[in-house]
């Protein structure tokens, strides 16, 4: 069960967090920019400098999380590198989270599963589009945008996060709005994603549905924590985004279990600041994040 | 300005749909599906497709809307497929709308911006990803999510679709939740719409940040077209999934302007039903429903 496996990659490398591969072309060191001009060339240098990254992390972290619209925005050439970027970290034993945030009614909803999820079957043939372990969504749409989803995950034993608290600036202006039922509308997706999960449930005690809550809000995901006990979180806003390890706490239970953070910039561009090669700053940084998170946790540990 | 364009494009043609070219592979009639195996093909067999139904109906309808999910489940070839598409569409004049209901935050938004509305740079020179005149987007995140996509439609001079209300039975799990001020969760996502939108009014008084609001919820509408008279709907619903012309009028203003009516599979396959070809049969079915539209609408004229 694919957060189960999560789980235990954590507790075997002691460290619960994802590396973010959203790579900004300029994010790349001066020698892999130069020369390139076009949407082939950029996606060929994007997805090397992710080749390098993967190897200098794998043995150090259990996951990555891929944005899949930094290579969106190179059309179909990007998106061919987003799919080796995801082929190459899952052949390194890797976790593999696509950060897509999809989101559609029904059928529709039905194709994004397919292609993140699931197979896509043509003339009694079968193949992936976009393997990933887990995939973001987004439930504004209600369970029958979310169902199709589930069924893919149950099927091929795949997991997905759910947008409830996410971690930008504005994300009170919906989600914290108060209901008639003394709910905030947070709270509400909350158990949405909890009810979603309940079938999936795994040894570890965690669900194949979790949810995408900030820890630039710790107030919040305190709350959630205790809403939510079969809910494993994904938690952006670690580094660049201004959250510290204190802060990320309470997206945790008592065993240091419930959560991976995500940290993306502040490992791609390490070597800015570190000096060296990108790989080797990416490698250290990485360890730094473990350092900083599990002085804060203690020992991850299964209950 | 983009919503006055598409305004008059659906005067000019007393038309205001879209085509939904949500074109499922099994859609396709069987010649057009035989032996094709791998992805490559199934995208060449769709855009072959796609390329018949816009030549059918271009003189007779002002928009088609891409839904990016059919072409992202056959991976990069199928995003290959999905750009030829729009690039077709718009050499025929049609006003192309991109249904991808992206959502994230700033910075991450941004890129999702310049690949749909905006465009990519690289080293000093800049090229479209994916270019769409509309592009649909989820706010579930709030104004920074949305921000990004509104800087490409002033400078670019597109437009979006924000989800409010939406057309699938579970949409009013969350979207028709009340909150503690009176207004439901749609009405809240909607007043947020208008005022997003609010600085790009232009000549017929339609801003570029228009409003997905489902035919089927003709009650929702009504109270929707009262509550944004500026704000443009794009219209899920009609035909397959089950409302009619009647439902819809709630959507309209008094001049029969305020909305466009996407319909995909009642075009794309209307050849099983009618039988002949497939771009003749897309064609009457087009017809057919403009008829059907303009019985309850009247003549569309401007304010």
């Amino acid at each position: 069960m694919i957060t189960d496996r999560l789980i235990e990659k954590i507790i075997e490398t002691q460290n619960p967090t994802c590396v973010g591969l959203d790579t900004s072309f300029d994010y790349l060191p001066d020698g892999m920019r130069a020369g390139v001009a076009d949407f082939a060339g950029v996606s060929a240098a994007v997805l090397e400098f992710n080749k390098g990254i993967v190897d200098a992390v794998c043995d150090i972290v259990p996951s990555v999380k891929v944005q899949i619209a930094y290579y969106e925005q190179y059309g179909a050439a990007g998106l061919a590198a987003f799919y080796e970027t995801l082929a190459y970290a899952k052949s390194k034993g890797l976790v593999v989270i696509t950060d897509a945030k999809r989101n559609d009614i029904g059928a529709t909803a039905a194709q994004y599963a397919n292609a993140y999820l699931g197979v896509t079957e043509t003339n009694g043939a079968s193949a992936q589009a976009f393997p990933s372990d887990f995939l973001t969504v987004n439930g504004y749409l209600g369970s029958d945008g979310i169902l199709p989803f589930l069924e893919r995950c149950l099927k091929y034993d795949k997991g997905m996060f759910v947008l409830v608290k996410t971690s930008n600036p504005s994300s009170g202006e919906l989600q914290n709005l108060k209901l008639t039922d003394g709910r905030t509308v947070y709270e509400c997706m909350g158990d949405m994603v909890e009810e979603w999960g309940k079938s999936t449930v795994g040894k570890y005690g965690y669900s194949a549905v979790g949810a995408v809550v900030g820890a630039t809000y710790p107030e919040e995901a305190k709350v959630l924590r205790a809403r939510l006990p079969h809910t494993f979180f994904l938690v952006p806003g670690y580094g660049a985004q201004g959250a510290n390890a204190e802060m990320l706490k309470n997206c945790f239970d008592a065993n240091g279990l419930g959560g991976v953070v995500n940290n993306s910039r502040g490992i791609l561009t390490a070597y800015r600041k570190r000096g060296g090669g990108y790989a080797e700053a990416a490698r250290a940084a990485a360890l730094d994040m473990k350092a900083d998170l599990i002085s804060v946790l203690g020992e991850i540990c299964a209950k």
